[in-house]
């Protein structure tokens, strides 16, 4: 999927909404548990009652692989269920020597049928290259991350760089100041976490143009109006996730519906922010 | 797998070696390209010819994902063939937050049976903290990888730190550093490249008493004898990794053998550096 055609879904729907499928499988519906493919059947509903509201979908890979071969498998019919235009997510935090994330690309761009991967920057430029590789296909880079970790590493000064807070850029900002230069704005965005969303202000002078992922706006805290105030460009350049908010609204049998009332709180709001 | 439990499969086999299942489908043997269950028939046919001479195998998920669900099978296969008393490793560099890092931690310590596997820090505390939960299973935290990128952050300065060397701590060392006072030396090790040999004496002021993971001995260059030199401890604490070397010493129907051969060459000199 290409940066205009993503654009045109965000203008469509007046929505920059990622719905996350972090399908835990003990928090389904009691009524689905016993279904022999439940993390699909339970997908499944979720997206055809989100399709018209979200602009990506988000797959948590964790979620899947901790349900071994099954798991992999409902992996793949989901992402063979999503609408072809709207942009496919794995959320997998990949990332290894050159000739390994040159796997791990082949796994998500061409096994399986997704848009985008989240990769891990930690092992530097040969681990990220082989995802930037592919046409119409995006590498979502970690940068600031919205967990309570992010102050362990992430956030930590390093010595030189351009500001001068007491010592040089956090470890986040050289990662997205050498990363941004390895790709462009049409193959390359970044996780931003929501948690402190005036950050964002800082974040978009090193990458004005970058398209963001933000997680952590709902269950953790993160206010969509802030995201959206510090965080947008003039072609919109966020998708802001949600995940347990949505998809877990309700336990019971209405859950899809009730999945859908969420979801339109957030593309109203959004709706009401976008230019 | 405790510590105790390594340890005598070492000095049991006098050999630290890892072989590393990297397991290239575009590699293997053509008498095997056909084969409905190539990968594992492959894999099987190595393990059975070195696992008298290896401590611990190590399975770059990267390649079984590439392959979609029937990777992920072979995969499954693989550990299910590998020995009791060997080491698994999940070579697999995951990590997120908390909750995510939880069902990774299912994924590989439950679902498939990993004894260990390695953890991406980036994101810091709760992305590795789920891993170390688990009694007699190890997490191997990146360090300082082998690979031209590990340039590009790992090796970055830090403001503060402990040293006087123009600056604080390099990234890397800052992980160690913290991460090692997350677990301890029975379910931590640390992935160190051995292009630099030199800097495990470094590394080895900072984190005396964890197994180390060393991969690059053999096609990237790294040298046994100085890994050894500088990395072993007084109950070895290190695991060497060879993939290619072994796996791929031979393109033909000899392969297994041939693999023994160079497996057999990396235990007759580990041999002689064991204390």
């Amino acid at each position: 999927m290409t940066r205009k055609q993503l654009v045109e879904q965000v203008q469509l729907k007046k929505s920059y909404l990622t719905v996350g499928l972090d399908t835990d499988i003990t928090k389904l519906p009691k009524h689905l548990q016993s279904h022999p493919d439940a993390v699909f059947e339970f997908n499944k509903a979720i997206i055809d009652a989100t399709h018209d509201l979200c602009v990506s979908y988000k797959i948590n890979t964790a979620f899947y692989e901790s349900q071994g071969l099954k798991g992999w498998q409902a992996m793949e019919k989901t992402v063979n269920h999503i609408p072809k235009n709207i942009l496919k997510i794995a959320d997998a935090k990949r990332g290894d020597i050159g000739n390994t994330s040159s796997q791990y690309a082949k796994a998500f761009f061409e096994a399986l049928d997704f848009d985008a991967i989240t990769v891990a920057p930690y092992m530097g430029e040969d681990s990220i290259r082989p995802f930037l590789e592919y046409d119409n296909k995006w590498t979502i880079v970690l940068g600031l991350t919205s967990n309570a970790g992010s102050k362990d590493f992430e956030q930590l000064r390093m010595v030189g760089g351009d500001t001068n807070q007491g010592g040089g850029d956090f470890l986040y900002e050289q990662v997205l100041k050498k990363v941004s230069a390895w790709g462009n704005k049409d193959n390359l965005m970044f996780v931003v976490g929501a948690t402190k969303a005036s950050d964002l202000a800082g974040i978009r002078k090193i990458i004005p143009d970058n398209f963001l992922l933000v997680p952590g706006v709902g269950f953790q805290g993160g206010s969509l109006e802030d995201v959206s105030k510090y965080g947008m460009t003039d072609d919109c350049g966020l998708l802001v996730n949600a995940s347990r908010a949505i998809i877990f609204a309700s336990e019971k049998e209405d859950f899809a519906t009730e999945a859908r009332l969420i979801a339109q709180q957030y593309q109203a709001e959004m709706s009401s922010y976008l230019k």
